[in-house]
């Protein structure tokens, strides 16, 4: 069965992961307010169509930091992609080098980066702010030597959001409910894939956080919660910017003043973020602050956004609105968790037909010309 | 049963399509956004009634292009109708005829130019911008020979929009998905009025673009996209200008810029369109750009309206917002599609009835006297 | 069983009725979008409370022509009452008398109009424009003699308005469908009241209008159709104020201009109302536009507003926005409906006490005193 | 089973209680518009987060009438609370003082204020204007001689709002439909706490307001609507301020102008409030007029809001928005019904947790520096 939308995707993961999996993917914190803001407001946003232009040859690639990008997209950050399918995270980086954009990969990925790395994909390394410096400072080195692109500062998430439908699946730290295990036992594709052959995924990007043998995703959540240093303040990121030579980016960004004080600290990038509606609920939508944003930090800083793509014209919408990509997170995982390779493939393949029809559809050939009067609010 | 709204008719249609032509008929892109959107936007109009005006006689008669219509309406374009009724074109032309309204053929309609001619109708031929314009020139050719008063070319459809049903409903090019071919079965109805007497419709006015052997509807529509020429522009207008003696109409423009482009070009009207929201789905609804593109033209250029019309006073509320008249496109499908010929006559007598009765209400006597004091936004 | 709300009012009225009855009761024109904007407006309207004002004596009344009503609400015209309960005129008229407020009869009510004199309600009689202006003279005639205080003349309503609830529920004028004369056998308690004992209702106010024996309810519908002179203008409101010497109010504008006309014509009042959605389906709701109304007619003419209007709030909200009262049209029906005489008077007393309590949670004793400082939109 | 929020608690409370008190907890006004309207606007305001805060320690205290509170959070007063379990308004002083913050007793509560006061809570005594005065006063004596902090005058339920939920369950004053009293046989566990131990609860801080033997809640209700002095006016609210020596409140304003005559009548805060959508259907919510309150009566008065607030995030949108704390009505109440003691602590941890969880992530450390620059309207 070929899916043809994203959304068929996501239907396809849904019967292929046991419930767990799917609300860990899906949700979002407390009313998941703002999970549908996201998409209401990117599908209130309206894209005004000429026609009568040559769009015949229509070319997706847009540069970001010097170097051009197939599709104006990349893949966000996301932690546990070995539990949707062995070695997630490879998986999905496979796809990314493939369609011809970079990778982002999670700090608490299941695929050490040195793997990653040499899938040849163009790589960033997403880090959270563990208190342990030193061991941070470590962790930034492999970075450097695998040859990472970029750094990607994740913001936002320190103080933990509160997802309910994850807090409900478990009797204790990383012990499901009966109800739940139960449930797993009726996904033995999931379990032939990802449980029985190897276990249950381990961090691979943590090493001397974790104590001996706590590795194991089974028990480092709750040590990890503990780790994360929720003092940082712009006066780290300056002195993240010293340790580390290349791109650096800061993601959670929503507000314009940030973005600013992110530039003058000597960031390359931000991530406009509501960490997919998984954070704080109450949260503006990403794609609704973009354009001050942009507006705030000139045309020189590089702006990524994120939350709620889920259709190629939302990447269009995102250009238009002054960001130089997006971020593809439950999109592209939809496809991995629902078929692993093919799906991520296919995930990805959606995406860019989309954008292109999307292209076509508003007369403009090129996606490094769209801009502010292709859109509109309606 | 005598059906009394639009809406009955499609209930009616339901029953007698298969699904895989109801959902041809029905949808819309993507997340059907934009089909939505056109309801709603007609939906929040309000018109003004003024009381106590006499309304004993009145008019619905417009003039177009120099000639009355007897309502402000115009059959759209639409391909494949001999799906839904045997010869669709020719029964549709005939209850256009009749009720004094021009008919718009499509290009990928399935009985011959000339045969629409014979029915005395006030004839359009709707082109599509394919890549053989040799070909294309001899098609316009015929058109003039035909007596057309209108040649439209569509513009808005060169790269296909994403219609998921439809794709849904294929294993392979043209091929139904099994499912659907069972529920073929359950249509007796349809098959004996369209697939046994006649089999799959044939392109009768495609003539020398498709291969011997290849204009069955089954074989021709990824040949038909491939012919699709995305290169077009406004040179390509004023080529087409050229060659057409007469009338000349642009459908798919949405914005103001455009009609004045198309006007600048030498078209003698726009068709302000969606495409009835199975193309770009972010698009807005042509009937909140239309007072901009009338205001952009100016009195003299021919505005049409269309996408999302189903009752009467939707017709007054595009008159109330500029336009000269408003296609109908899926409103007299459903009834050509719940009873041939009867079911189309009963559409355009209900719209009749309608725009009629509409008048009554908002105290003007006549159609060519609605105008922007009619209207308000709720 | 007692009511508690006019909704609860409703849903006993929708087990004591047939289904024909209680659709026509309920329905409204076309898609009921203008039925369903008479309550979304009223319901976004709020009321701002002061507080620790002394609200231990309320008063509802308010002068209406120069004497005062008990509350700000008139019994609305409605045709056909005796459909719902014998004699509902009558039934009506007792129990607006006894609650202190004017009845306006419709014209093709069942009851003489001169019987509903007699119950020494405060009496309006409403009519319609027919084509017979000797016979609507004639009528008139017979107000005056029997002390009408008012003649309301409906203007709104010569194009008939588009209620499919009713077409659907005959098989040709006045004859029901199978399926609804069926659900008539399954309402006993209806048939006893109203059908058994004295057969379908006659019109007892259209007398000449009518040829002989054609008085019945069943026959005369298409008959009167046919009558409604739609040629009407205000040259026709200003020869009909010289034939009444009495209060003449307009029923049906929407406007303030239309508002200023009628002034100009010499009436002392207008009803503001879109015949409670079962006209022009695209109409504002009244309450919307009452204020304009207010502004241009200046504080002598008579305002009266209706349409929705199902709460005790809703008519304080009437008086905020500058109504001298608001009529009752479903609200004081579905009384009726449901338990007859006292059924209407539950109704009353149910509005009666929430316009009471109303006053109370606004702080302002007087229903003369409530005014625009009281609301404001959410 | 552990509550992860309060929608949590009500459902666990929806199950131990039968239907009668349930409805009377949960229910609003009329159409429960202001209910919904409560929600709506809260969730509809957006919190702009700030990043790279030191938000390591957060200090959620502030100071209310220059006394620290733990959280800007005050028990709002609910009458009939020992009717969710037994002695409910001690249970829930308890989890107040645990909790750091102000315990508001309701006149009509079930326990003795000196009871409460025994507790060591910051006790706060909420009255009602009744018409003896004298016996007012008395009330007020022995709040002063049990210490109370502060006197709140409800000024917005002297005329009691119309809850039609608690009237359908009746079928005469205190008499319960039969239908519900059957429903309560099939709720035993809170049968077992509350009604067989103690019979039905009394009311304990009314005393010589009821007549001898009349201070069962089943005997009281219709005694008390009659005593409601719906005369009151600022005048008897400076007698107040002149009995009453220490912090004086009044509860249920709504509007800047009648905060402004609070505080010129000597009142030492405000209560905004709708009093949870239980009186004015069409009342705004307090959340939307808290703004211009504020702005009103300056930075010295207190000003408190309440109604609807669920959700630690809300708290720190009233701090945002100018409240000095906001008032939990049922979000205390839920746990209360749904597990007594540990259920209302559980509710406090859960708001005291989300408001952490909140300042963290939007990068305030200090509740007391949470300001406008924190909020935004979507
Ligand atoms: C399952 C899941 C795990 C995530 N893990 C991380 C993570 O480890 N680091 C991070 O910076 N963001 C993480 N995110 C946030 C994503 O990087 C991204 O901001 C978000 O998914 C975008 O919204 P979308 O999913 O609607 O596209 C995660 C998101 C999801 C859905
Ligand atoms: C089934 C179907 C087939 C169509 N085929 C064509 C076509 O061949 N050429 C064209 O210009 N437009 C085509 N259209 C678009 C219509 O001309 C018209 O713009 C649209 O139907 C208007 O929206 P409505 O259906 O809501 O009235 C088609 C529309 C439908 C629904
Ligand atoms: C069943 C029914 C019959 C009506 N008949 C008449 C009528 O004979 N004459 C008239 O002027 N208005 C008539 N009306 C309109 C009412 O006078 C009034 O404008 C309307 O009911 C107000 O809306 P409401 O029903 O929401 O209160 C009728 C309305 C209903 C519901
Ligand atoms: C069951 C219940 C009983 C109440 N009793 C009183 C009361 O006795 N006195 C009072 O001033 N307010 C009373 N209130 C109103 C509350 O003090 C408070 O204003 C309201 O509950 C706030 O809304 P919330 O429940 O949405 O938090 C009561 C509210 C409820 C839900």
């Amino acid at each position: 069965a070929r899916a043809h939308s994203i959304a068929e995707l996501r239907a396809m993961a849904a019967r292929r992961l046991p419930d767990f999996c799917l609300e860990y993917l899906d949700g979002g914190a407390d009313d998941e307010l703002a999970l549908a803001r996201n998409r209401r407001v990117l599908d209130e946003i309206l894209l005004l169509p000429r026609t009568l232009v040559d769009v015949s040859q229509r070319e997706l690639a847009v540069p970001l930091f010097g170097t051009e990008i197939a599709l104006p997209a990349v893949i966000a950050p996301t932690g546990f992609n070995g539990l949707l399918t062995h070695a997630g995270d490879r998986v999905l980086a496979e796809a990314a080098h493939a369609a011809g954009i970079p990778f982002c990969q999670s700090m608490v990925s299941t695929v050490a980066l040195e793997d990653i790395a040499a899938t040849g994909v163009r790589h960033w390394m997403q880090i959270y702010p563990f208190k342990d410096r030193d061991n941070l400072a470590a962790v930034v080195k492999r970075a450097e030597h695998a040859g990472c692109e970029a750094i990607v500062l994740t913001t936002d998430a320190s103080v933990f959001g509160n997802r309910e439908w994850d807090r409900r699946n478990y009797r204790a730290p990383m012990k499901l409910a009966w109800r739940k295990l139960l449930d797993v036992g009726l996904h033995p594709r999931w379990v032939l894939d990802v449980l029985v052959p190897h276990g249950m995924p381990r961090f691979r990007n943590l090493g001397d956080f974790l104590p001996p043998g706590m590795d194991s995703a089974k028990n480092a959540a709750a040590f990890l919660a503990a780790q994360m240093d929720t003092s940082l303040t712009w006066e780290d990121l300056r002195r993240l910017r010293d340790l580390w030579p290349r791109r650096l980016l800061v993601k959670g960004v929503l507000l314009p003043e940030d973005a600013l004080r992110a530039q003058e600290a000597g960031a390359d990038g931000v991530v406009v973020s509501n960490h997919g509606g998984r954070q704080l609920d109450c949260a503006p939508a990403p794609i609704e602050t973009l354009a001050a944003v942009r507006q705030a930090v000139g045309a020189e800083m590089t702006v990524i956004v994120d939350s709620g793509f889920r259709r190629g014209s939302d990447f269009v919408k995102a250009r238009a609105l002054g960001a130089d990509a997006a971020m593809s997170g439950r999109a592209t995982l939809y496809g991995l968790a629902a078929a692993g390779a093919a799906g991520a493939a296919r995930a990805l393949e959606i995406l860019r037909g989309e954008m292109e029809r999307t292209l076509g559809l508003i007369g403009c050939a090129r996606m490094d010309e769209v801009d502010a009067r292709y859109v509109g609010r309606g």
